[in-house]
């Protein structure tokens, strides 16, 4: 989202004059996002001045909506009190998320400025794993003891005043704060205001663990329509809650990576027009050197190969690419219906039975193109015969390594988009060339 | 998500002893999906058996939790007046959808089994183009009126009792029935009882038309973080509301569409495991068959390539293939960025600048080692020459093309993921192969 380049002049016109007064209907009365979205274009100086214009709760609000690497300037510009001023008023998934950005000696400098309970919470949310349940969780929850009733319960509801992020669903906790139930608000509304929470509760709640793998929880939150989910530890007792609007931004983020990772591009981890081209070199560079070492091979094969056919040298690319498209094909809908759930490991078996159908379905389609093509550019019907051969045998490979690789992956626990689509190119394209010349050679005999 | 295999053959005994009782504490007590989850091996007829333990309410909220082509075999073997009835009561959004996958014929059979009101509001939703923001939404919402305080809204909240779905955020409206306001219930709950609603509801509210392209709509749900955004008519008159569930599905729907697309599969429209082999072959089939056509003209050109210099066809799938890794980095980049909104298409100038400098750097990075290869089986060094000035040529005009087909696709209304990855295989592999032709005649003659 790029900055708004209307208001842009008027806000910095409003900064230069020192007109608080304007800065703060600006920044108090729009949505917190518009208001990141509109003073995005400012410098870091010129966006605390406007921050400076209201509360530090208000500051709290919006200044999460700003993308990233301008989260991290802003804090490394504030003196340490203001910057621990915000973060303890922040709402910790969003803490914690900045923090983990920032470098360690700052965020070191940061929080002895910060209350010592809320210190001890960035404390437990850092040491969570960036791929855990514990990373996306925010520790703000509502809860309610078992033993009172509806009426009571809102009249607390009221008094806390929870955030709208936690208020509506809420969890029931025991004298150990072991979770045992949960209630919707509507719920609590709905009932008779005598009725015990303890018979409106829902027990069978589903809930993740601390630990569990982030795409994991997602995807269960996903299936069952929540606006939160309970977070436990391993004893069962309520940690935090992982919300809608982060589990979708996570599923987003999932998503990209998981399409950058297929098209051989390590995840940004920001956005595209906001990644430095350094790093962007090296993402992409990466992957493009192993793919050209991997190419390297086809050439050192193809140096070798007899070139008394010359026609069959012109059909290589177009043979290889076949299998190569078909690999890419099966290896991108087996890496998504992985990451979406839609199937799962224990589905191998299936999963390859259509593969090999697919393969030889598809190969047989090409083959017949394949054929006609070359028997303009054999020298015989017979010698054209090399072509659709090699092209049934190429695709089939392709569906079998394509789909197969990102299950081996996933099998020993590495993610499956991390390195399929390079290995099923490289593997494709040599495995294809030797397919190519083992044909040929049978054939031309 | 596939069928548990543990509870399945339970279930079936139930089901052929005719174990209601058992069969209704099972639909009745663990949540919609995880009953759905547990009964979709079953065939549908038994499902049927199984949904009939419970009321019609209860079936309308488990039936939507079965994969699509089951509701659809569900609804076409029940009975016209009990289609209608589970019509009746489903939530109006996932009966668009399932009404959207029926044969036309079947609709207006079950429609008139519907209650009058409820058929309107079906005809309404099925006019909307699929994907508009009418194609996601529900028309169950809570609404009020502006003069009423926030004890008297409460209560009429209570009498309602709208589902949890639509509760949470409650739409003020004017006597025509125009979007003035919002008020969420917590702001209800927390507010004295004597608040009026219209000193309580935000007049800013973002909102969306009807008609307006159902991926902006999830981009700004997404960016505001609601729990769901309103729809409106021209006029501004409230028309239903889009939940966080709905646009959660909707981006992982579009997600895995753009991954496909990318990697030339037409959408699915169902999941990998069930989408039939034949449907399948035809979604690959119909991309493989393109790309071939443009890989025979890759096998024309170089049938007429001079092969003097047979050392540079060896090199030959090395080079086109990094000017094709590149721009299938540069468009799957390009293409996830517009549909997650970190850029738009005004953005072009940046992102062309910046995929010229990435190209050029990307260049160097592959010219290096292609030219020690070459140097190995180039009769001199000079003539090795070839290989990394050619790689510079075909990886600068990968990113240029990669980046800039996405966004001229975009420009003229098409969608960016649609077409992208086979055109970018196929203008770079033919251009590659002539700028490779026109280097090697120029630096060898």
């Amino acid at each position: 989202m790029t900055a708004n380049p209307i208001l842009l002049p008027e806000l910095r016109s409003m900064i230069t004059e020192g007109d608080v007064q304007g800065l703060r209907e600006v920044a108090e009365e729009l949505h917190p996002a518009t208001v990141a979205e509109f003073s995005e274009g400012l410098e870091p100086g010129e966006i605390w001045t406007l921050l400076d214009s209201v509360s530090v709760d208000r500051q709290a609000e919006i200044f999460p909506y700003y993308p990233m690497p301008e989260q991290v300037a802003l804090l490394e510009l504030a003196d340490r009190p203001k910057a621990g001023q915000l973060l303890e008023s922040m709402a910790s998934d969003n803490r914690d998320d900045v923090l983990r950005e920032l470098e360690e000696e700052l965020v070191e400098a940061i929080l002895p400025f910060v209350a010592k309970a809320e210190r001890q919470n960035i404390r437990m949310l850092l040491s969570c794993p960036e791929d855990s349940a514990g990373s996306l969780m925010t520790t703000e929850y509502a809860s309610l003891p078992t033993g009172i009733t509806a009426g009571e319960a809102i009249a607390r509801l009221r008094a806390q005043a929870p955030d709208s992020e936690s208020i509506y669903y809420i969890y029931v906790l025991d004298a150990e704060r072991h979770l045992v139930g949960f209630v919707s608000l509507r719920d609590l509304i709905v009932a008779r205001p005598t009725a015990l929470v303890r018979d409106l509760m829902e027990t069978d709640v589903i809930r993740v663990r601390l630990d569990e793998a982030r795409d994991q929880v997602v995807q269960k939150l996903a299936r069952f329509d929540f606006l939160a989910i309970p977070v436990v530890d391993a004893d069962n007792r309520l940690v935090g809650i992982i919300t809608h609007d982060d589990a979708l931004d996570a599923i987003r983020e999932d998503a990209t990576d998981d399409a950058h990772m297929i098209a051989a591009i390590a995840p940004l981890g920001e956005s595209y027009l906001e990644a430095a081209v350094t790093s962007m070199t090296w993402k992409r560079g990466v992957w493009l050197t192993i793919l050209f070492g991997t190419g390297a091979i086809t050439a050192m094969l193809l140096a070798r190969a007899p070139i008394q056919h010359a026609w069959l040298i012109a059909f290589l690319p177009l043979v290889v690419a076949s299998g190569g498209n078909c690999g890419n094909q099966s290896a991108t809908l087996v890496i998504t219906a992985l990451s979406t759930g839609d199937c799962s490991l224990a589905d191998w078996p299936r999963i390859l039975r259509r593969e090999v159908v697919l393969g030889i379905l598809l190969g047989m389609l090409l083959a017949v193109p394949g054929f006609l093509l070359a028997a303009f550019y054999a020298p015989s019907l017979t010698d054209a015969l090399v072509i659709p051969v090699t092209i049934m045998g190429v695709v089939m490979m392709g569906t079998m390594v394509g789909s197969s690789l990102p299950l081996v992956f996933r099998s020993i626990g590495l993610d499956p988009a991390l390195m399929s689509n390079p290995f099923v190119s490289a593997i494709v394209d040599v495995v294809g060339i030797l397919i190519y010349m083992a044909i040929g050679m049978l054939l031309l005999q």
